[in-house]
């Protein structure tokens, strides 16, 4: 006996979309609820996946069992799929496990030919319609399932349009339709050599065929990779009885979230069309009615629709997305599932739900997406500058407020071209007519979307709220030729590449650059419960990078418990400070020398020190010693062999000449292959005696100064790129000596510990002997990522990292943005154990850039870390993530 | 009670070498036998150590242990340490675990003071031998235990010898020597500000702590380091009583080998010296007579020495080096301990003593040292060249052949610019009037040495054959001039920085360069016993690295079972085709014309297939494919920005300029900062499509064809760099399916696996997950080695490797040349398990330079590898260490 690929909705749950996919588990769920749900039924992902596994070939029982489901929807709805009196018709829809807005392809009408199109003439009662029914079945399945350029078709129908009075589709007279169903077919015979297929059984095996393949389209890899999906899913195919929203005025199709997804609003938000089919609405063809209007247009399906909705969001506990269509007055409710929203509504309405009873604190804390979190904390268009640009006439357009948020970029008009200036690094808004699936790359890679057509649930619109972008939707006042790559607004024009700003909050279009602003973080009250929350359940403490006082503050701020990481090499940096460190380097082996210009350092980097330790107000603060290689700190090598050659060869300048010379016989002593594995982390304090005593020196100077002035001081010194005991010892024992001897001439004690990074390799294979001199880790995961694949930073990303992300497809993400949990992790978790076994109470942290990944955070919280450390603008993320780490391993 | 820190010679045996070190276990082990040892005590190593832990303190009951068993030698001898009518003179010598010849000290005539002196004058009624003593211990007291330059006490030895006829010290005269005790001890005054200890105690504790520093001597820390002995062993002291050969000409001093450790010839081999003390036959003052002149001067002690000789090598189945003295005709016996030799005669020596039934086979197999059998293999001078060089005039001087083998260097004159030039690379023969302690350092880092004075037995000549240096000792036709840094032979004057070469298997020195040539493997019978008697008892397989054919048929001579690494890149290096590399890479992403160059690059690496498979004859054969990044195979940046630069600024051709340009634009977009951690390995493979095909194929064709030729092929084909499970999978998929098609289309079949190397860190730690692709692991311990530390093997060395290892003894050892077991080999074992869990049958290798280490090999042994693969002149020593790894780990 085969496999069971096929479910009737009936025979579903809520539980089970990965076999189902998000939209027939939602089908499935409204089915068994007695909800009007068509009637239908559910082609397995795991079919999908036996079809790929095949060679594209349908599993052995699927084409069965396809048919056995379809006689029994035959008996339930009286018709039958390909009869000439009563035809029954059929929507073929994709469905993921995780809802891919546009996506995936959908046909409709499935069931029509020039029999049964007579018997549905007949039986509606409206030649019209069943024409109109049967041309749209005609360009959806020779577009999707067969590949045909869409502009055919639509300029086919465009050109009927324009003979009307209204211009638009409901104005095409039955005559019309038949005209242009027989150009469609043409257009089809043309381009594919063969006729439309008649058999009702071929249509839907081949647009079942097509939901398949649509699973590996470009548009769908890509959307997947950009939000991390993984390949190996698959889609569900929904086949589900039609129902019409184009059988006149008394009919319609609406889409509809139960709560405002841009602001998080408690009221029901979408659209309404009458007389139309679902693509219609999505494709912004029309423009519909606010949902709000058919309260006005038909009440009592307004309220049953409004209960429904209710009913919904209680029995999911979360905001629905609703698809509905009306059929002669009959309301039919074709989808339900979780509604993306943009990051300010997901944190109200969490909170919100939490007020209404829906949900409980927990899982407000869980529905969260930490990175919703971290958009909110996005910039904004600073006010006033907002409001002079309006004065001065910069706003050219007003549209549609489809994505909160504000962006800056230059203007360009193709997805392609967006995606490689992003690349680059430009900012980048979008500028299109109307968006299509194709142009999902470069929509994600903007900072922005202006759209001229379409509303709020457009394409545009639904892309950019689920990805946080701002969006400007429907902005009609401009005019857009993607030929000239240009639009003009009145007299003005915009070429690509101009700098334009728009406001998604409120729809405003901008010439020119906007000023812009920090969210007021203590002013954000649902973010902040949400995060008083978060902080209840995580048990990961979440500490800042902090290099400077300011930075310490802002962290503070923003919730952070600690410095888990201030740099020191920056204070060799400033420019005051350069002539001296140069200096130092040269002094080579003169102890002497080299004393001499610490000594002048030590002031600068105490006060340092004296800013942070005041900022930090008695939290633990752990500073890094100098890491990077000294000829970081000395011209480039190609600069000075530019420079000397020019030198040599005009031969003017003998002193400069020289000097040059000198300094680029320095680089070249210091110069190394591989910097990265060269003389730097506690190499350069092993190597060059004084440094690192120096700054232990500035550090419990400046420690015992700020004590004294009544402000407690907890420090924690760690030593970077440890690979052996010895280097640790070495360095400990000798720092310790300083520490105790500053703290003796202070006469002034401050709690301190010495500890290390872990991030070479080796250090975490021989973290046992470690923790015998370390009272603390901290894992650099961003040397150890580099070591442990054997990737330079500086270069894999643009040399191989890429691709090996986007087109070979060997890493599932970049590791260098979110852990690799199964090699690097592995000697993350050996060095805890080692750690652990040498010394109980060893602390344990991390302070790469994954610190601040949720991804990651979920991994260190698992392997017991005592804190992460990210940069000030990711703590309050981090603290989410924490939180839900916390209660996803409880 | 204390610790007991003091042995009587026959409280201990031969087993307690740790404790007493070898030479208190040798003279406890004689004096149990019942040979003439004099009696004597030892005070262990373990007080030394604790003298150091104690921040050199004695540890408590040390010296009354001392006292008491100075007592039992009291009541032994009949003598009074400390007596004025029959004083007991000792001995205070160092003895570690292991000797370290001349590294240590020692301070005869310990126990003389004026009274002493007297009663040892009235007793013995010789006052000349008296102050002979008491002036010898003045001068080595004050040398050893106290830091005076010895250089004050020779020259007024000296003065006074020259005052004699003789000019020999025999030929003082009681009076000289009194005004000598008077000169020295005002000396001793000038130098200290203290009068020389007349208290005996004082006398034996100080030389005792002299002793125990001589430990963290600079000489003795720098042996160690140089023979990778350990630190924390420390030293043990033999207290013993003095006897004298220097009371007459019925005395005398002696050292001999009981066998030639120059050839290993089965007779004593050795010096004596009448009526003299132990020193003065090490020091060179006179020229001793062979051991072999004793029987026709004392026939009897002759007789009976040779007995005890022979006894001592059955008793310790080894061959010895035997210190001893008579005293007015009787023989005393003052040291027996494994004799250093020569890499011949070890080898000689082990394959006799089988024969005589001394040792087993195994023990054979497992005395000589792995090192050795490589030293064998040095070059000599080819015979026609040196005759040449004979005839022409260019043999300068003969001197003693005291260490054999052959070197060529430029003459240096003191042994810190020997170490200086040397670490540069250049290859340095160090030429002194005689060596002492200090100057080992520079000896071990020549290619030979040269002295003026001295015999076999001379520190030089010990120093040579213990480190398998070349040395002629004592050529006195050459005149050395230290401070002018030349030495003359007649009119003819040798500077420092002349190339000189030397013979010290014939004992002879030559002005220039002479050509070397290899040791015919083939015609050494006793080293192919050995390697036979290894090759039974091995269960690791050895393989070559070898790229060209040349390299596999000397590998196979060699012993070689299958090559573990063909590299593939030299292929690419060669001049014919770099200009067809450059288009390969030049073409970018254009693959067609990629794919024009790889096709004019495939007859190329076919044909050097077809070589190695021809001499491989059927052996596993384990190829590489391509590693090193791209722009190793063009011009360098710095060079172009320089010609650049020059080109701009003289505006002359503007063509080249272009040209230039444009190949700097080229290998700008190819640069790396961190080339090490780039794009090479199996990332070209997959960044550069077609590259790696190529290869395959051409391995293919050159297979099939080698095969239908009637040869037998076995290929490995080897992915490098491999980190994520993904890349493996990828390029393996697709170079199968390139070998499939090769096979069929040249219509033959040969045996061929396909695998990884495991040098990635990360490869490591997914091991389990690349098992499931690869066939075979090879282990590429280099670069694993380098990312595992984070040290890139090009710049460490210089910039802190070498004092991590030397000076701040951070490293016991450089991990590139010997493996860090503790830290990559953790890895490598998770390897080797992960490994063998997913696939039982995986075939497990290193191709690593660790390949060739002993230590290594004993590691890679125990973690149950199938084979070492390293440079081919390194085979039989590897064949070796796999054999006593082998049974050291029955």
């Amino acid at each position: 006996m085969s496999k069971k690929w096929v479910y009737l909705f009936n025979e579903g749950n809520r539980t089970m979309a990965e076999l189902l996919g998000g939209k027939g588990a939602g089908l499935a769920e409204m089915t068994n609820a007695g909800l009007p749900v068509p009637p239908g039924f559910t082609i397995t992902t795991e079919a999908c996946l036996a079809y790929f596994a095949a060679v594209n070939s349908f599993p052995e029982g699927m084409q069965t069992q396809t048919r056995e489901a379809m006689q029994v929807i035959e008996k339930t709805t009286g018709k039958k799929f390909g009869d000439t009196v009563n035809p029954l018709l059929v929507s073929v829809r994709s469905g993921a496990r995780v809802s891919m807005p546009g996506m995936m392809d959908t046909v409709l009408n499935v069931g029509l030919n020039p029999e049964t199109l007579q018997g549905l003439a007949a039986k509606s009662n409206n030649e019209r319609f069943a024409y109109d029914a049967y041309r749209r079945l005609i360009s959806m399945f020779g577009r999707i399932v067969k590949d045909i350029d869409g502009k055919y078709f639509d300029d086919v129908l465009n050109e009927y349009k324009a003979k009307t009075e209204g211009k638009r589709d409901t104005d095409l007279t039955v005559d019309m339709l038949k005209e242009i169903v027989v150009e469609y077919k043409a257009i089809y015979k043309r381009e594919l050599g063969e006729e439309f297929p008649d058999d009702v059984w071929a249509q839907l095996f081949q647009a079942t065929e097509a939901v398949f393949k649509s699973w590996f389209g470009n548009k769908a890899v890509t959307y997947r990779r950009l939000n991390k999906m993984s390949d190996e899913w698959g889609t569900a195919v929904n086949i589900c009885t039609m129902v019409f929203g184009n059988m006149g005025d008394d009919s319609g199709t609406g889409v509809a979230f139960t709560r405002n997804p841009n602001t998080g609003e408690h009221a029901l938000f979408g659209e309404y069309l009458i007389n139309a089919q679902g693509e219609d609405v999505v494709a912004g063809i029309r423009t519909p009615m606010a949902i709000s209007e058919l309260a006005k247009v038909n009440p009592a399906i307004y309220q049953q629709f409004v209960d429904l909705a209710r009913m919904l969001e209680a029995h999911y506990h979360d905001m629905q997305d609703l698809e509905f269509t009306v059929e002669k007055g009959k309301l039919y409710m074709l989808q339900t599932r979780s509604g993306k929203r943009g990051a300010r509504a997901s944190i109200k309405i969490a909170v919100d739900q939490v007020g209404e009873g829906i949900i409980t604190e927990q899982e407000a804390v869980l529905r969260v997406k930490p990175e919703e979190v971290d958009i909110m904390l996005h910039p904004f268009f600073d006010s006033d500058s907002k409001q002079a640009a309006v004065k001065e006439g910069l706003m050219i357009a007003k549209g549609l407020n489809a994505s909160p948020g504000a962006g800056t970029g230059v203007a360009v008009f193709d997805s392609a071209r967006a995606m490689a200036l992003a690349a680059k690094g430009t900012d980048v808004i979008l500028v299109r007519p109307e968006t299509s699936p194709e142009d999902v790359g470069g929509m994600l890679m903007s900072r922005g979307l202006l759209t001229q057509h379409g509303g709020a649930t457009s394409h545009a619109a639904v892309v950019a709220r689920g990805s946080n972008l701002p969006c400007v939707a429907g902005a009609e006042g401009i005019n857009i030729n993607t030929d000239l790559r240009q639009f003009t607004v009145g007299s003005r024009v915009v070429k690509e590449g101009d700098v334009i700003s728009i406001d998604g909050t409120e729809g405003m279009v901008f010439i020119g650059p906007i000023k812009m602003v920090d969210v007021d973080f203590n002013k954000e009250a649902d973010l902040a419960m949400i995060l008083r929350w978060a902080d209840k359940y995580r048990r990961l403490r979440v500490y800042a990078n902090a290099d400077y006082p300011r930075d310490a503050k802002r962290a503070i701020n923003f919730g952070a418990q600690g410095v888990g990481l201030c740099r020191t090499e920056h204070m060799f940096f400033e420019k005051e400070r350069r002539p001296i460190v140069v200096g130092m380097i040269m002094a080579k082996n003169d102890g002497e020398l080299r004393q001499k210009y610490l000594d002048e350092l030590l002031p600068f980097q105490r006060s340092d020190f004296e800013g942070i330790f005041e900022a930090m107000n008695g939290l633990p603060t752990i500073i890094r010693l100098i890491d990077p290689p000294m000829h970081e700190f000395l011209p480039k090598r190609e600069t000075l062999i530019e420079e000397i050659t020019e030198l040599r060869c005009k031969d003017s300048d003998p002193k400069a000449l020289a000097e040059k010379t000198k300094m680029l016989e320095l680089v070249e002593s210091l110069w190394e292959a591989n910097p990265m594995m060269g003389l730097r982390g506690c190499r350069v304090g092993l190597m060059m005696p004084g440094v690192t005593e120096m700054q232990v020196r500035a550090i419990f100077e400046a420690g015992c100064r700020v004590a004294k002035r009544g402000t407690k001081v907890s420090v924690e010194i760690m030593i970077p790129l440890v690979g052996h005991v010895n280097e640790l010892k070495l360095e400990r024992e000798k720092l310790e000596r300083v520490a105790k001897a500053v703290m003796a001439e202070e006469g002034s004690e401050i709690p301190y510990m010495f500890g290390t990074m872990i991030e070479v390799p080796r250090a975490a294979l021989v973290a046992d002997e470690l923790a015998q001199y370390a009272e603390f880790f901290s894992f650099g995961t961003n040397d150890l990522t580099q070591m442990t694949f054997g990737y330079s930073r500086d270069d894999a990303e643009e040399k191989f990292l890429r691709a090996y992300v986007n087109d070979l497809k060997i890493l599932p993400f970049d590791p260098f943005q979110s852990l690799d949990q199964v090699g690097v992790g592995k000697l993350v978790r050996m060095a805890v154990e080692a750690g652990k076994a040498t010394r109980p109470d060893i602390e344990l942290g991390i302070c790469g850039e994954h610190g601040g990944d949720p991804a990651s955070i979920d991994f260190f919280h698992r392997v017991g870390l005592k804190y992460v450390s990210c940069s000030p603008y990711r703590v309050s993320q981090a603290r989410l993530a924490a939180a839900q780490a916390a209660l996803r391993n409880k």
